[in-house]
C-alpha cells in the first residue's frame, strides 16, 4: 500500500537511472552523450522545493586517500554486523560472541606489531584493561586516559573493544584504561552508563582529572558525551578533554547523513540495520531522546574542550557536525577533522593507514594542549 | 558503445531502485517490508571490493537544520546557474550580466536591512568596494579584511560579488574591501590573479599586514589560498589569517563528494555543469593542476591560521577537508566547521538564518584571535 505514496516524480527519477549507466564510468570532466537527459531528468524531479531525488549510481573509490584507506574504502558491505537482526537473546549473544573472538585474535596481533602491552584489571568493579605504550614520553608521565569502546552498545566486549586504545597509546604515547562495560540483551541501559561512572570515579582516585581526558568512538563517543553530562549532574570532577568520534549522538534516525550516505557508508550502511535493533535493546524501553541515551538532547555547557572526528561518508557525520556545532554554541572549545573517504570509525580499521596515525596524532596533540602534567 | 562497460552487478542495483519506491516514504527508524529486498540487492551489489554501488532515493529535508535553512535545502536546483553551457562569449556575457543585475539588487536591500554601506573605489588599478558596518568595534578599527567573491571564476562581477563581504561587515564588525577582479571570457587566467595580487600590494600599504586577513568561498576560496602561495613566492607580506570557505581548491573533479554529493548539492549540482566549463574557460589552456589555477597542488607550509567551511551537501566538502588536512600536515593552524544539510555556500544564501550568522560569528571570532590591533 505505502508505493501508492510515492510521487510521480520520484518514479520518473528513479526511472532515469537505467537511461544512463554508462555515465557511471566516466573519466572526470567528461561529458557523457546521455549526461544530458539525466540532467534533464533530475532538473525536473528537483524542479519544486521539497526533498531531494538523487540517481542510482556507481562511485568510484576516490585517488585522495592513501593506498590503505582506499582498500578500506573498496571493501564490502560487512555482513553480517551492519545488517544483523537477532530473533533472541541467544541470537544476539552467538553473533556478539563469535564477532568478538575474532577480534580479539586481530589485538593480539595488532598490539605486537605496535609495542603495545594490555593487562586485564577491575576498577570500580568493572572489567577493564591497562593499556600501555613501549615507551611513556616525559610529559604524560602523570597523565592517564579513559578510553570507551564502540559497538552500538552490543559489540566488542571483551579484548575486541580494545583496538581504539592500542591505537592511541600507540601513536600518543598515552597510558590507558579501556573498560569493558555491560552490555544488552543481558544488561541494557543504564548498565553501561553506570558501569562507566564506576570507572571514572575510582579513575579519578588514580590520577589528577586535570591530567586526564575521555575518548572514543561511535556508541563510545555518545557514552563519553553522557559521562560528562552525568558527572556534571553529579558534581563530579570533569576531564580537561574529550575526544568523542563519530559519536552516536541520537539514538533515534535524526541527521541528515543518517540519509544522504545511506548505502554509500560500508560499515553502517543503513540505520534500518542492526543499529535500530541495538537502539531498542539497548533502552529497553525508556526514551531513545533521553539525553543519557542521546547526549545530543543535554546540555552542552561547562564541557571540557572536544575534539571530534568523522569522514565524509560517515553516516554519522551528521552527529558529528551537529554534536560539534551544539558545543561551539554552548561557547565550548571544540575542533573538528574529517576524513576523506571514510565510512564510519574507519580510522579505526587499519592500524598502519596514514589516516589512522593522523586522526590519533591530532588527537593526541589535542589533549597535550589542554591537559595538566 | 559505453553501455558495454557497465557491470551486471550495477545493472541489478539500478534495477532494484524501481522494487523499493516506497523507502523513500517511511518514519524514522520504521522498516518497510521492502526493506529486505533492498538489503539483498545492495548486499549483492557490494559483495567484492571495487566502486560503491546506491540506490536512487528521495531524501528528505532534514528537520536539524533552522526553518531558514530547512528552505534552502528544500529549494530546487538553480537553473540555468549549475548547468550553463553558453556557446560564445556573448553567451556567456549575456549571462553573467542578466544573473549580476539580480544579484545586485538583492545587494542593496541586504544592506539595507543590515546597515552596512557601499562605497566604490579603485584599488591597485583594480576596480572595487569599501563595505563598511554601521558600527566598527574598538578592537577591530585598526584591522582591514580583504574579500574575494565567488561565482566559478564567470559569475558575480560588480556588486553581485559583495553579499558575502555585507555579511561579514554586519556579523564581524570589520572594515572590507571587496574587489572585482576581471574574469573570462574576456580576461581569461591569469587576469584575476593578477588583479588579486595588485590589490592585495595596495591594501597591505593601508594597514599592517598582522592585522589584516583574506576570506572569500568557493572561487573566493580558492583564490584566497592561491593569494598566499603567491605572496610566499614574490616575498610579499602575509595576513594574519585566512578563511577560505568551501575553496574551489582543484580545478580538476578530483575529490569524493563531487561524487557522493552529486545531484545531492542543489547549488553546484554536478561538476558536469557549468563547473567543467568555467574551469576550461578561467584556465584557457593552462594545466588545471597549476598551483595558481588549483592550490591544493601547491606548498602550504608558512601558511597564515585558516578557518574553513563546508556543509554535509556540499559538492566541495572534499576539497574543504582534503585543504583543512593539508593545512595541518603543514604545521598549520587550522579550523573546520561543517554545517548540517548545506550544499555549497549556502551559508551565503539566506543574511538571516542562524547558520548564516553563526558561520560568520565564528569566522570574526578566529580573526579576532589571530589579527593584531
Amino acid at each position: 500500500m505505502k508505493a501508492i505514496r510515492v510521487p510521480a516524480l520520484v518514479w520518473f527519477a528513479l526511472a532515469t537511472t537505467l537511461a544512463v549507466p554508462a555515465l557511471t564510468h566516466l573519466a572526470a570532466g567528461e561529458t557523457s552523450p546521455d549526461f544530458s537527459a539525466l540532467e534533464a531528468a533530475e532538473n525536473a524531479a528537483n524542479a519544486e522545493p521539497g526533498p531531494r531525488t538523487v540517481p542510482g549510481r556507481s562511485i568510484p573509490v576516490p585517488n585522495t586517500a592513501s593506498p590503505e584507506l582506499q582498500a578500506t574504502i573498496a571493501a564490502p558491505y560487512r555482513v553480517p554486523n551492519w545488517n544483523a537482526n537477532p530473533k533472541s537473546a541467544d541470537e544476539w549473544k552467538a553473533l556478539v560472541n563469535r564477532l568478538a573472538a575474532a577480534g580479539a585474535a586481530v589485538q593480539t596481533t595488532v598490539r605486537e606489531k605496535l609495542g603495545v602491552t594490555l593487562e586485564p584489571t577491575v576498577i570500580g568493579g568493572v572489567k577493564a584493561f591497562i593499556i600501555t605504550p613501549k615507551e611513556i614520553p616525559p610529559a604524560n608521565r602523570n597523565r592517564l586516559l579513559v578510553h570507551v569502546h564502540g559497538g552500538g552498545y552490543v559489540y566488542n566486549p571483551g579484548e575486541a573493544g580494545t583496538g581504539e586504545a592500542t591505537l592511541m597509546a600507540a601513536y600518543g604515547g598515552y597510558k590507558i584504561i579501556s573498560f569493558d562495560y555491560r552490555m544488552p540483551p543481558d544488561f541494557p541501559f543504564p548498565a553501561a552508563m553506570d558501569d562507566a561512572m564506576a570507572v571514572w570515579k575510582e579513575a579519578v582516585k588514580l590520577q589528577n582529572p586535570r591530567n586526564m581526558a575521555i575518548f572514543g568512538t561511535s556508541t563510545g563517543g555518545g557514552m563519553a558525551l553522557a559521562m560528562i553530562l552525568r558527572a556534571k549532574q553529579e558534581g563530579l570532577p570533569l576531564p580537561a578533554a574529550i575526544a568523542p568520534g563519530t559519536p552516536w549522538a541520537d539514538l533515534t534516525e535524526t541527521g541528515d547523513t543518517y540519509k544522504t550516505n545511506e548505502w554509500l557508508d560500508n560499515v553502517l550502511v543503513s540505520y534500518s540495520g542492526y543499529l535500530q535493533h541495538a537502539a531498542k535493546l539497548y533502552a529497553n524501553g525508556h526514551d531513545l531522546k533521553d539525553p543519557q541515551i542521546s547526549p545530543i538532547y543535554g546540555d552542552f555547557s561547562g564541557f571540557p574542550p572536544a575534539i571530534l572526528t568523522s569522514g565524509t561518508r560517515d553516516l554519522f557525520l551528521s552527529l558529528t557536525v551537529l554534536t560539534h556545532r551544539k558545543l561551539r554554541r554552548a561557547g565550548v572549545e571544540a575542533e573538528l577533522q574529517v576524513f576523506e573517504g571514510m565510512s564510519h570509525a574507519q580510522y579505526n580499521f587499519n592500524p598502519f593507514a596514514p589516516e589512522t596515525k593522523e586522526a590519533f596524532t591530532e588527537i593526541a596533540r589535542f589533549f597535550d594542549k589542554h591537559l595538566g602534567q
